[in-house]
């Protein structure tokens, strides 16, 4: 039986994929931005934090206000305090993004990424990607088989970060120490973006399955 | 007038200032591992990481459970709401030390710390030690003035992570890129504690003023 309270309910997860779809974005513009040595898209993306940054007040405002008028229990409760966890992870993906758009502004109009790299952080790049599109369907659909698959592709930007660190390591790395800190905080945002992304979606597996995928 | 309510209230609170007290001498520990390449309290750290993320899975639940139970609404909605996220930063604050030991242990029995970088190391600790005492001292008073305060120490902090950096980046660095690397994540896992705990001290802030102490 739908009701008002699902209808609510239904909005703040619309919210909720909206902001994963910017997440998204932002961090694909951001590594285009810095492959492409692109100021414009770089600058794109640190202004579009504010509007994540503006749902997230939004829609943690919405929640708080359904949970005093509706006073929901068991299950409801479960997704709205979900609701909330999930939309702190979701901004802070945003600020990630900001974060690896601002390495790109930094640099101009040299590259960020040194040429031996710039294959590494492209994948890194559609890890990301790939990670949030799932995400998007496992939290649109409370797919809990997919939610699972979210933890392999965690495993591959681990592994892709593994390599960057290796990169950096070679004897023959010829570009010093600033391009190498540079490197590391990069490498260090994307692992995060996709902690987060596996964070949510072990959130939407507890609610479906009331089991924890992991840990 | 005080009642079961309010009394189960106040437990909550004081296993958020458990976990705050925790994620303090985590910190402070980790910091003295590094510093004196002291590898059984790195273990120590790492070990003690699961304490404090077993304490958030109860308060956590304590609290949702609160919530279905006695269906607050206006402040003391907001005080539990409040209480989820101050107990997801303090577990990410726990995190943080654990990665600070997890440093130390990897370089054992050598120093991850270079000798030109004690000094900054010591005071970040530091730093981040006055933080989480002042914390918890606003956690329990609800104290808005100090909260402020925080805001001041937490420049402190990200001035000291320059200087961090601006000491890798000297011409004279003699310790190589894997050393940078180290110092590198280091100097942000202080960076990020310290933000955590600013972020708790807004969120008491907004409690007890109703207003936003920043952004």
């Amino acid at each position: 039986m739908r009701n008002a309270f699902h209808d609510e309910l239904d909005s703040i997860g619309t919210s909720l994929l909206q902001m994963a779809g910017l997440a998204r974005v932002a961090m694909s513009e951001a590594t285009t931005a810095l492959l492409t040595v692109d100021l414009g898209l770089a600058e794109k993306v640190i202004a579009a934090d504010d509007v994540i940054d503006e749902i997230q007040h939004d829609l943690d405002a919405r929640t708080i206000n359904l949970m005093a008028r509706q006073q929901p229990v068991a299950s409801d409760l479960r997704t709205l305090v979900s609701s909330l966890r999930m939309s702190a992870d979701l901004e802070r993906m945003g600020d990630l993004a900001h974060h690896v758009a601002k390495q790109a502004r930094m640099r101009y109009p040299n590259s960020a990424v040194p040429a031996e790299l710039v294959p590494t952080i492209t994948a890194m790049g559609l890890v990301a990607d790939k990670l949030v599109d799932k995400l998007s369907s496992v939290m649109e659909h409370r797919d809990a088989a997919r939610a699972l698959e979210l933890e392999t592709d965690d495993d591959e930007m681990d592994k892709l970060h593994r390599e960057l660190i290796a990169i950096l390591l070679s004897d023959n790395w010829p570009h010093g120490i600033e391009t190498a800190i540079d490197m590391t905080l990069l490498g260090r945002f994307y692992e995060r973006f996709a902690d987060h992304a596996v964070s949510i979606s072990r959130r939407v597996y507890f609610l479906v399955t009331g089991e924890f995928s992991s840990n």
